[in-house]
């Protein structure tokens, strides 16, 4: 018997049930919700207080001391340390939820604070643990984690970015001394934006272009000393500060060279690859491509963290600009009658609420993806060795990331204006977090060049679709599928012919319903992906591999949003089933109602703002009104449950706003 | 003979003149070139050297340090006495386009220092000089030019911004006394936001609800100190801080609560209403909409102002990124090869192009309406008074300064990211001008409240039109026309049928040409105000005025976006015709192809990114792939002259960034 499926666009007299402490056990995993209130507890103590427009070097010195007192207060043991042969079963996956915990409390309080941990610990720590052999690990995690080894990760330069692979830097094997030459050979090889690099870190896994027995064998991380444990600095290696940014100035960014640098064998992280007492290099990976690829996993730990996290930043937004709406008042509706509120507006209901139900939709998805990844994570090889990212993990953390940090970004500025001049003031907390969360859309990967490496992969994975369907009488691909044959599927749905359109037949569909949207969603991504493939194969026939990509690169990622929207869709209405399901064990309303709402305006929002999906006609034109009165009467409804809503994301109060709770007696004159 | 129409959309092997000299003239005033010059001169003294990340106090110090240079250089002599009566003929005008020439290169410079100037002459003196009486104008405005009356403008309240009507702060005509008592009634009626109140300024003119004998007679502004001229308060004037900002800290934003404080009647701004010494009100204006409406002129000066110089912040972050795109590289096309620049990316392209084309127009669209406000403020009515802002003159500052707050927005959010992390980097100054613009979205009216604005009156004007039309034998409306009725000139345009459209007729159009764009972008406004007045109408049958405006508030916005841009496309097309009559006088090429190929593109990408366009039918299906497909060659097109295009912007190399000139060099070690 199947749960009823609430109804996605209430009628404005229907009342929508809503169980916010349910909901919230949905938005939160309650089975870390005692870290949550251990670490909001924590951020109680004075150096957590809230802090505006002090000088940077301010900035990093409470930046340092909050992290300092979340060390000292336990909140990272066993962070690291847990994932270590020896360690009790299930340790691992404990300690992944624990501290996943613990970084969504610190994003809602500070990005600098969050970004600082994420480095040392993911990324420092993380290359550490996926890359370094057995004995190594066990060597230097147990101080990653006390912070006795403070670390950096020091893979960009001043002449490479996004072109992690072309990196300057050198690592000669020299057997005389049984040990590596580390060297910056020119300006543009200066390690540059690296993390804690200008005052914080003593360490650092330095990648470097590895040459052995003189064959280059491309780029590979070795643990480095940069300076000494008191902060004096260490031959040979100088650093240098990168300066203010446009926020984020909690973090000391820094620049290193290396001049001739020897570090010793044991010093390379030999997980994956490793040279020998006698010179000889051996890797684990078949091919330069994939080589390089496993150098970089730690990356996708960190992006899969990052997507999750920009979502809550969204989220202190929205909770902040809701709750004003709420409570400000502008105009009155008739002479003498009071003021309406904002959220009374519908010009600012359709600001707020759209950006709102994508936020929950995207925060259910990248709570999958989190869980895909630990599990993941947890997985062994027949040797008991880790196994490497999947390509299905690489594309959904490279677009989530992508779409959850530009999301986040147009969030926070819809916030900001929507809160009017209070939205600007640094206390009301938008503006900051709007700046310093910026910068989520480049680093750990440009979310552009992202957004082209999910199309790339889409693309091979369409091929080899197409190719196994062309075979005549050949079974549809069972296991192994291509890497994310799944996200392919909709493939299979009836096919729209590429644009132009043929002239739609039938009576345009109930944009009401959820399958309308589902099959818009799908439709359109099936032929963007046939488009493209076009393109790119008619283009490839007359231009280089670089001109043929070009040629299609605005649509390559279009294409890659349109197939994320699928997923991200598919990944809402799954919660929504379920939250069904439940109800329909239980008799408990106020889940499934407010969240199918909320997935429902996410996707009919998706749909009305792009002219791409009338272009491939995947939304017909004769649809298109329709398409945006529901997304209007969305709006509408979902505001009559946006406060609790809101609610059920938990942020703590000391954690919002003046503008969130009574702002007049805030700024009464006897606060002076 | 008519000028030879140059080609919006040269083909790939075809050369695009470019006179760098001749668009700079276009685009830069060459009648103020030497005002220009010597403050860019003096900006080279040290105080004016671009800083990063200061504590706010040290930010607000340093900006008053250099407004003060500013004045002692003797920047703003005239700029306010030029206009008194008794100063030579054509002084006025002289003196309002030094003062503009001198705020475009502050802009260039410091958002805090231009908006404290800003609020002092434009808002603080020009309240003075647009609603005192003679003599008050000729009191005050010395003392507020020469700088030793520094001003603020106290307008906004905790409680009411956008709905400024709304203000509660009581001004009581007391007739023993011969004065005014001003008072703060109410927590919510502090004045919030004051620029210069929390610590610069010693006077504002301060708005208020005045009663004479017991009868509202609505908002008036008196000049009143609000501290003494060493600092110290004065007698029943509190002022706080609003503390610090998401940007913009220079500016030192303040709170005023008045406590029955006494002001002479000599202080009511008496130009247009005053209370005599008998207490017996007189207003100029018949109702109390036109007289509330004159308070706020100084507002729509100030709206004139921003829509010209957020342009300059558009620019100054378009030249930084397209020199970075030009130098920058990442991705080698083929092994071995020179890796590619990042401006032969086409995604690149597309994200800087039409962001720079749009600018064009903007800038041209923004210094026209510079030129007819000038021109209107030099008009005097039968009795030698100023003019009263016209209709016209309201809503196209309101629309300009909207859009052209909002573009400037994202542009800098797109130069931000295309420079990669390189553009998160304080002396790259893009994220720091981002951050402090910012609020140019919300201060002098909330950009989607202006918008608002702007559909209100045009859906008036439209009523007007068709009322004329309807007279059976009636001439076409002549002179007086309704107040812009020039913006809907289009209406008499072939008329598209609202949505769902006809099947169109005919083939596709040729995308390429300017009658193409120009003919969608007016199809499209027309449809938008034809379909928003009948969904008024038909709202307002079965709802309240409030009810029916929220009912179609969304399309509204829309509409008022569609109807300015068929205005910003005229403009720009006009400067192409006049470009292109130039040079078939003088034969010479090099200005009228590249701004031919920047109006039309800025036009395709409007018609391209909304599915507005499609939805109304003023662009066919058939014909959206190739308006796609011309926009990806316009950016082609534009990249090639993009570096011309930004020299001819004018802004000196010490006012840019070190990544728009050798970054290696910049970053060597050499250099620490
Ligand atoms: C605050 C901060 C912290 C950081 N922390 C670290 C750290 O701890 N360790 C570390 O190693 N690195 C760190 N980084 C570096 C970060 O990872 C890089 O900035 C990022 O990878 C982008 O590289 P880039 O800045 O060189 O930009 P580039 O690669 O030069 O890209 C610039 C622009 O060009 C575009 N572009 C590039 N290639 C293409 C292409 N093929 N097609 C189309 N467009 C393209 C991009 O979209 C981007 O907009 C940090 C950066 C910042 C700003
Ligand atoms: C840095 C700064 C400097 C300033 N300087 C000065 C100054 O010198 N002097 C001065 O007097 N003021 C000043 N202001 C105030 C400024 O003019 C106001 O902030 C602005 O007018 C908006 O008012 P508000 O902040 O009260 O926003 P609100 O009016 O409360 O608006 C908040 C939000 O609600 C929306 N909204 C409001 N009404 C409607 C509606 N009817 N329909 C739909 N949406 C609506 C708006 O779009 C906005 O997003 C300054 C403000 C700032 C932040």
């Amino acid at each position: 018997m199947g749960a009823p499926a609430p109804s996605p666009l209430p009628a404005s007299t229907t009342p929508i049930p809503l169980d916010v402490p349910r909901l919230r056990q949905l938005l939160t995993d309650p089975a870390t919700e005692s870290v949550r209130r251990r670490v909001f507890t924590l951020f109680e103590e004075p150096v957590f207080g809230l802090r505006y427009g002090e000088a940077t070097a301010d900035e990093r010195a409470r930046t340092r001391a909050r992290w300092d007192r979340m060390v000292s207060a336990g909140l990272f043991v066993g962070c690291l340390t847990s994932h270590l042969p020896g360690a009790p079963a299930g340790a691992g996956a404990a300690a992944r939820s624990r501290h996943d915990a613990v970084m969504e409390c610190v994003a809602y309080l500070d990005h600098s604070l969050e970004v600082a941990i994420g480095v040392h610990v993911g990324l420092f720590g993380g290359t550490i643990a996926l890359l370094g052999s057995a004995d190594q690990a066990a060597a230097w995690l147990p101080g990653v984690e006390a912070h006795t080894m403070r670390g950096c990760f020091a893979l960009t330069e001043l002449g490479h970015g996004s072109n992690a692979r072309g990196i300057e830097t050198t690592a000669v094997w020299d057997g005389a001394s049984g040990g590596f030459i580390l060297h910056t050979p020119r300006e543009t090889a200066q390690k540059y934006w690296v993390g804690g690099a200008a005052e914080t870190a003593r360490w650092t896994t330095a990648f470097a272009q590895l040459t052995v027995g003189g064959v280059a064998v491309g780029v590979h991380p070795f643990v480095v000393r940069i300076r000494a444990d008191d902060g004096s600095p260490v031959a040979g290696v100088t650093t240098a500060d990168c300066g203010v940014k446009g926020g984020l100035n909690g973090v000391d960014n820094g620049r290193i060279w290396f001049d001739h640098v020897w570090v010793p064998r044991g010093q390379m992280l030999a997980g994956e690859n490793a040279v020998s007492g006698a010179g000889v290099y051996t890797s684990r990976h078949a091919t330069p491509d994939a080589r390089f690829a496993a150098q970089l996993a730690a990356l996708t730990g960190g992006r899969v963290g990052i997507a999750r996290l920009v979502n809550n930043q969204a989220k202190l937004g929205l909770t902040i600009a809701v709750r004003y709406a709420l409570s400000r008042r502008a105009f009155a509706p008739s002479p003498g009658a009071p003021e309406a509120r904002l959220l009374d507006y519908a010009s600012h209901r359709r600001r707020l609420m759209v950006p709102l139900a994508t936020t929950v939709v995207y925060a259910l998805a990248a709570d999958a993806l989190k869980a895909e990844w630990n599990a993941h994570s947890e997985r062994k090889d027949a040797d008991g060795r880790r196994v490497g990212v999947t390509k299905r993990l690489h594309v959904l953390s490279a677009g989530a990331k992508a779409l959850c940090s530009w999301h986040a970004r147009d969030t926070l500025q819809e916030c900001r204006e929507a809160c009017g001049g209070q939205g600007y003031k640094a206390d009301n907390r938008i503006a900051g977090v709007r700046a310093t969360h910026d910068i989520s859309c480049t680093f750990e990967g440009d979310n552009l060049v992202l957004m082209h490496t999910v199309a790339k992969a889409l693309l091979g994975d369409y091929a080899a679709v197409l190719g196994a369907r062309r075979k005549p009488g050949a079974p549809s691909p069972s296991p192994p599928l291509p890497p994310f044959g799944e996200l392919l599927a909709f493939l299979n749905a009836p096919r729209v012919g590429s644009t132009p359109l043929p002239p739609a037949r039938g009576g345009p569909r109930d944009v009401t319903s959820p399958a309308f949207v589902a099959s818009v969603l799908r439709a359109h991504a099936a032929t963007c992906m046939t488009d493209l493939a076009a393109a790119y194969a008619a283009a490839s026939k007359v231009a280089s591999p670089f001109g043929a990509w070009n040629a299609v690169a605005t649509a390559a990622a279009a294409t890659a949003a349109a197939v994320m929207a699928v997923h991200g869709h598919a990944v809402g209405s799954a919660a929504v089933a379920a939250a069904a399901a439940a109800a329909a064990r239980d008799g408990r309303a106020g889940v499934a109602e407010p969240l199918a709402l909320a997935v429902h305006l996410h996707g009919l929002g998706l749909i009305g703002a792009s002219p791409g999906y009338l272009r491939s006609g995947a939304l017909r034109l004769d649809e298109a009104a329709a398409v945006e009165a529901a997304v209007e009467d969305g709006c509408a409804a979902l505001a009559r449950v946006a406060r609790g809503l809101v609610d059920a994301f938990g942020i703590p109060e000391p954690l919002l706003a003046p503008i969130a709770g009574d702002w007049v007696a805030h700024n009464s004159r006897a606060r002076l």
